[in-house]
């Protein structure tokens, strides 16, 4: 890489890692380009030349997560596939979320629907659903492969896993009450009855 | 009914049948108390005496909306618990919406998403929760009583439905693509292995 080219790359990493920070802190409706330029140490010009908007830089933001974002982030592949599974299941529903995971969560569900009306937000979540239901698919054909798992339909499988960690992310943020334990055993018990392999 | 109480009815009536339209044509973020009040044939004023905001309107209108609504709306009781099930899911999750149901279920999202920052908002949709939760539990365990269905654990197979039924509406309204055929066709496959009595 030409020196530009890694000066170019952690400039982006930084404002990356501003943007993070400021959309934890704020949300998507309170953010505003100074909340990111505040968490940047470089000079706030430098920011405002590459993004005129914060729904470009959190367009941005969704797309270098994904870039960055790899199966190994998410599962071990040395794990048996009902570990992998439930790493990725961890993953998008944590079973006792921090404080940062919970304002993280609240704000990529805020930047979630703004692709009701915004294509630019609509390609990227359509990306991020592509990645997680491949990665299902592959643990799913994974577990057939070495009898963890039964010899199931891994289209549908794939479909119902992931409106399911879809569904959880809209109760989480928008229904009184913890739903995530109650969440989690409904997966539990379709897991062992639809997919684990009888004993 | 005295005749004021009657008047004051048909008056909320009023106003919630022009909210409906108001919000089908607009979207909730572009809808203003004008756009309602356009809707709206008796005099604005009356509106705005009323209603200070558009969101006291909207919450208002869930609010209504919940009140009116009953099982019967929803299923047949005198169906068979398959059938019930079905009207259920078709409720929430149209085959073939028609443009206007289309609109309805975008603007009822863009409402949902309120509910992440608003207390009001967020108590409606959990009367919401409870009502579709309340009436799959009540088909679910007729159809165990007639042995329509399996003996399932009723709690989690109605938490595993509702979080389906809210994925599938997350997914339809902000993944491109029509996920509806996929997310009918997993349900599908669960009701057939999972609650339907074995033969």
């Amino acid at each position: 890489m030409s020196g530009d080219a890694a000066e170019q790359t952690d400039t982006q990493a930084a404002i990356m890692e501003a943007t993070y920070r400021a959309l934890c802190d704020h949300g998507y409706a309170d953010l505003t380009i100074q909340a990111i330029a505040d968490e940047f140490a470089k000079s706030k010009s430098l920011l405002y030349y590459h993004y005129d908007t914060k729904d470009e830089i959190l367009v941005a933001f969704l797309s270098y997560m994904l870039d960055q974002f790899t199966v190994e982030d998410a599962i071990d592949t040395t794990d048996s596939p009902d570990d992998q599974l439930w790493s990725l299941i961890d993953n998008s529903l944590p079973p006792s979320p921090d404080p940062e995971q919970r304002e993280f969560q609240v704000a990529l569900f805020e930047l979630r629907s703004q692709a009701l009306s915004d294509e630019a937000y609509r390609e990227q979540f359509t990306r991020a659903d592509r990645f997680i239901k491949d990665t299902l698919a592959d643990v799913l054909v994974a577990g057939i492969d070495d009898g963890t798992f039964r010899d199931v339909d891994v289209e549908r499988t794939v479909e119902l896993l992931a409106t399911m960690l879809d569904g959880a992310m809209l109760r989480r943020t928008t229904i009184t009450g913890d739903s995530t334990p109650a969440t989690r055993e409904a997966l539990a018990q379709f897991i062992e009855r639809q997919i684990l392999a009888e004993e």
